[in-house]
């Protein structure tokens, strides 16, 4: 986007955001809920790990999903199949979830009887950044098939997340992928990021990844 | 975004940007270069895939590059070691090229002597979509890691592309994806789109693409 006026209007929807964003927040503080919003490159892995992590904690956790796609409903589908109360939003041409679309989604979903919330954005490594949606936690999941440079081509997005989760280390023996390079690459962006290293696939990594969030759990 | 005085003024952008895009064909057709727009998710290969391009061309097509990224100019030197003339666009917080980007980067890098100018886009398969650079077509680097359902949860994306490259082949062993589930949802979304499957590691299916390619040039 380019001229004043453009920038302009965009900090007024980005002040409207964080209006919006600071209600739901009111509400996920109100029902005692801890909210994550999950974002990555599209296909970066987040709807298996998500299923994953909400099969590894049955019992231990009751956990809403709020899915965001373009379109489709699939990973919502995929989220359903584990039991979890799930809500699609399809953003349609929006490159990214907005306090509203949220705040609108809460409407039609109870946050009676939860413990988390997970929120899954639209895939973009760029635009999501921009945007409060009232969580307690960004968390950005890098899949090892993307390049361990990702970090610092995409600043903006791993200052935003305090976690990083570096995803598919099964593909690991496959691809020019150095995990110790990732991390210093997202370091070198945000030093307190917390980094986690899973396989949704294999399972690997995947209880203490759990257990931190059992931890940070209200 | 939401509310109405913004989406008109993402119509003047547009708007705009399509003025733009217009200026930008005409020095590409007066110079006779043909122009392709590389769009796809962070980390889909579309570096590695236009190293290899460059490489095998030598001698049968001279090729200029503009790189454009969040940040750094990582691409850009790895283009530059083929020996292909290159530009680097860093975006900042943008989040696709737009066409004036475009239009800056020409006044900096001369088109005559070159049959193809490659545009390496943001990586981000939502946004690029809206923005013509001039271009004479689009093509979108889907890799088999990110799941073959991706052409009908971003089609705003693959129903702007001409081509639809199938990415990372080496790696189909190890993954879920279906290569002919993702053509049929490419054709569902866009029944005209022409494929390629490839690996820029091992240089399967490399030829055919280039052959494409030089059946395309001017």
């Amino acid at each position: 986007m380019t001229g004043r006026r453009v920038i302009r209007v965009q900090k007024d929807v980005l002040a409207k955001n964080e209006e919006k964003a600071a209600g739901n927040r009111s509400r996920f503080s109100a029902a005692s809920v801890s909210v994550l919003n999950f974002v990555s490159s599209p296909g970066a892995g987040k709807t298996s790990l998500l299923v994953k992590t909400i099969d590894g904690l049955r019992g231990r956790a009751r956990i809403g999903v709020i899915e965001g796609d373009q379109e489709t409903d699939n990973d919502a589908r995929r989220i359903a199949a584990t039991g979890a109360l799930v809500t699609q939003i399809n953003t349609a041409s929006a490159c990214h979830l907005d306090a509203s679309m949220v705040d609108k989604a809460l409407d039609e979903m109870s946050l009676d009887g939860l413990d988390m919330l997970f929120i899954e954005n639209v895939g973009n490594l760029v635009c999501p950044a921009s945007y409060d949606l009232g969580e307690d936690m960004k968390v950005v999941v890098m899949s090892v098939t993307e390049g361990d440079d990702k970090p610092v081509k995409y600043p903006k997005m791993f200052r935003a997340c305090s976690v990083m989760v570096i995803s598919k280390i099964d593909l690991l023996p496959h691809v020019d992928f150095s995990v110790a390079r990732a991390i210093e690459n997202a370091r070198l962006t945000n030093p307190d990021i917390e980094v986690f290293e899973l396989s949704a696939k294999t399972g690997e990594g995947l209880e203490s990844w759990r257990d931190y969030l059992m931890s940070r759990a209200r």
